[in-house]
Order: C-alpha cells, then sequence, then structure tokens
C-alpha cells in the first residue's frame, strides 16, 4: 500500500449555496468599512460545503523574521469561515465567532496566501468548520483550523 | 458554480512508510497488555500520509441516551493518530500526545466506528494530524479532531 | 516586581449548585452502570463555578513507559466538566460535550491525580470551562482543558 | 460549601523574569514597527509566570454589531503570550506561535480590554499558557485562550 496516495474523507454535501463569491465580498466590504483589503482577503470561490478566499498581505502583516504574522493568518482564517457560514445561511451579519482553533504548521514566506474553508457540520445553531491556509502548495499547509460560529 | 462538490486540499506526500497494519497492531497489542480491542480498536490500513482504523465498541463505551461516550471517540482518536506517526516513524513506544483538540459534530450511535487520521505535518520534534471519526457516511463525520504528538 | 506570586483572575460568581458531590456521585453511578470507579473518578466537591474530582487509575489506565494515558486523562477532564454542568443544572443526562482542547503539559505519573473544573461562563446553550489535572502540585498541572458542553 | 469562592490553582512558580514592561513595549515597538498602539495594545506589568495586558482598540477593531472583532481579540491574545515568554526567555525574537485556541465567551463591547496571561509550562521548547480578555470584570472573560509557543 506504500506509495499511494491518502484517500481524504468525501466533502460534506449541502443544499445550493445562497451568495456567491461576488455577493459575499460586496458584503464583507461593507460590514469591514475600516479594513484594507490586504489586511483582511477576498473570496474567490464559494459552492455548497466550500469556500476559497486569497489575501495579498501588506506590509503590516509581517512579524519579525519576515513572516505573515500569526494575526494575520487567524483574521484570514476567521473571514473565510464568516463567508463560508454567510454563504449558506445568507448575508446574517451577526453570525459570531464562538471558537478558534489554530495550529500553525509552516513558516508563513511573504506573499500571496489562499484559504480553503470546508464545512464539517451544519446545525441550527452552530456551524462547524475546517479552514487551511497555504502559499504555493495545498498540500503544505501553513496552518490549520477549526472555527465554530454561532447562528443567531 | 452551486451544486459542485466542495475540492478538498491534496493529501500530504511523505516517504513510505514504516510499519503497516500487521506490524501496528501486532505493537499496539504488546504495548498495551490491559486493553481489550473493543476499547481501543485497530489499524485497518496505513500508507503515505494516512491511516484507517476501526472500533467495534462494547457496553462500557456508552454514555447516557445510549451513544458511544466523548472519551471513548477521544481515546479512539489518540489511538488512530498514534498508529500514524508510528506508521512513519517506527516503534517508537515514547512518542507522546502533546495536544489534542476535539470537536464533537453528530451524535454517534452503537455500532462500528471509522477513524481517518490524516498527516497535516511530520516535524522532527512534532506531528500534526487531522482525525475523523465516522459511523456510516465518511462525508458526515461524527467528530474531527486535531492531534500533536511530541517526538522523543 | 520579580518573585511576587502572579495575579488569578477572580473566580466566576454564580447562583448556588442543584446537586453536590453526593448527589453528582450517585448520578453517575447510574449513568455510566459498566464504568469501575478506577476508570472514571469521583467528585469530591462542588461548589459555585467549581468542582473538584479524583481518581485512583487502575492498571488499564497506564500507557508505554509506566504514563497514566492521555486518553484516561480526558476521560477525567470530561467527567469533571459533566459533574461541574449537572452541579448548576441539575440531573439533566443529555448535556453533551461538544468541544474538548486539551493540552498535555507535564508527564502524569502513576497514582491519584486530582481535577479542578472551573467554570468561565454558563449561557442557556452553552457551559465553557476551564479544567486542570494535577497529581501533587496543583501550580503544576499536568494537563489543561477548556471544555464545551451543549445544554439540551 | 454553596456559596464559597471556588478555589484557583496556585499560579506557576518560575524564576526571576528576564524582561519588564518597558522593556517588553520598547522591543515590541521594535519588532512591530507598522503596528499602531491601538491595533497591538501595550504591556502593563510583568512579573513570574504573569503578564497583564492593556488595549485600547481603535476603530478597524470593531466588526458588525459595534463589537471588538475576534481577530483584534485574537492579536491581542498572541501578544500578551509573546509578550510573557519574552518576559521569561529574554529577546528572542523568534519565538513563534504554535498553537493558538480560543473560544469567545461574551460580546466584547468597545473600550479598553485588558489580557492576562499565566504561565502554565515553560519548557525548554515549548511555552504552555492560558489568557484571559476582559473588559470591565476579570470575573466575566470575554474570552479564553490556550496558546503554545516554540522556543528556537
Amino acid at each position: 500500500m506504500a506509495g499511494e496516495a491518502a484517500p481524504m474523507p468525501a466533502p460534506i454535501s449541502s443544499s445550493a449555496i445562497r451568495m456567491d463569491a461576488d455577493a459575499l465580498n460586496a458584503f464583507l466590504t461593507d460590514a469591514f468599512p475600516h479594513a484594507e483589503r490586504g489586511s483582511r482577503g477576498y473570496v474567490v470561490s464559494a459552492a455548497p460545503g466550500h469556500v476559497q478566499a486569497r489575501m495579498e498581505p501588506n506590509d503590516k502583516a509581517l512579524r519579525p523574521g519576515g513572516l505573515i504574522s500569526g494575526p494575520t493568518q487567524m483574521g484570514f482564517v476567521d473571514m473565510a469561515a464568516y463567508a463560508l457560514v454567510l454563504a449558506h445561511i445568507g448575508p446574517v451579519a451577526m453570525a459570531v465567532t464562538s471558537a478558534l482553533n489554530y495550529q500553525f504548521l509552516r513558516p508563513c514566506r511573504p506573499g500571496p496566501i489562499t484559504a480553503d474553508a470546508t464545512m464539517l457540520r451544519l446545525g441550527k445553531r452552530l456551524a462547524v468548520m475546517d479552514v487551511r491556509i497555504w502559499s504555493d502548495d495545498p498540500g503544505k499547509p501553513v496552518g490549520q483550523a477549526n472555527v465554530t460560529y454561532a447562528i443567531p
């Protein structure tokens, strides 16, 4: 069996989404009027069970050593999770993070980063998601998060 | 884009494994001489970056409501993660868990359960893994864990 | 300032409890009829915002190296958190763990262990708790957990 | 026992610190030259096993509903944990976060917030800390985190 690719769990099936990438980006721009795009990122695609987001971090996002800082990564994780929830429930601004557990896996070098957010369970009150951040290779993520949102 | 299956991050590529399922099960039986199989589970397959394990929980594993208890699930998660580390580094008994974060996603009904453990990063000192537990549908996991092992 | 003891956040104030240590132990014995006391532990004291529990692990609780295994510690954490929730809301068997994040801090040597569970927030739907496990010195915990219970 | 204050685990004893609040603030200002104080906070006191920090969040820190955003809280948690590590090991810029698990407990209303960071274990390779954020009552934290730093 050695050498064989590791099977991944099948994606969550889910009903059609209520907001696409454009609608999500318009919503986020309204919701965070003070945030620059380089400190927040934007949605690239939205599908049932999955949102992909991208960010081109600016200089404020760096920490000693020239790496992208932990808070920048966590903020991006939270944005991708928020977008994934909104894609499924519609523009409900008051969905709020109730837990965010982030594991830093590899140094996050400067340059564009991508977030893949997948839904693990969408319940009536809570949404639980897996979010992975990577820079050039999705198979070598710089960080992995489990994020829970409370739905009002 | 609605209706399209959510893409999953590619699996971690990794060198050939050092222990296969049989070797792992023999090791675990030696390491935990007091444990019954129904309270610990066994390895079904081992490949680079991935171990699958199974468990047929016994009556001691139930909690009020007739569901499989949280500690049973977490013990099974820990076993699958331990097996995944050993598969890659060989029979090093003193690898120890340094963190286990478990999200309970759905009720875990009595009956056999499966664990899919995938490697997120295997470093010299730390291994970080994603572990998902499911009963009949891998797309509807009963729980998801992030597990870190310290390598001696 | 060196040498001064670190101030700890004040404990959570809370209304009077609904179950004391005896009531909690009777409830747990009923709820888990198959569990031996050495694999589960028992409540020592219950007060508003705090439960203390103790466990004398048996041989089945050991892992290679003769240490108390991770799943034993996590099961004990979960029991202490369950008791803390029940102490406040009364004998509601169907309160269930929704997340348990455990950090292993120090080797857990064989012998009696103590759990201190403190309430961080008791809401209508969710209870969030801090649980620390220690063997001889509460200032040197062997593990620390954050546990969330869903209240039906 | 009802009505009695819940006992808290004793603080971690620890050797004398290597950096006080002034030294930490000078170091952080150098390390993050692009950050405004209102987006990062500052150290109020440093003692063995404990650092307290404060932040007066600016408008960029708000999210829909006028609350202090999750990423702002997590960035503040990370800063307090970083300061606590540096206070003990000295000005080692390359200490990096390896995990940050944050539980949001209560709405975080606009206004100054305080972080209490306490050391759970300071090892040679890893430091594990508890960090609590509060606005007016330390007994009612708005969030609680467990943070692990890797020490180079």
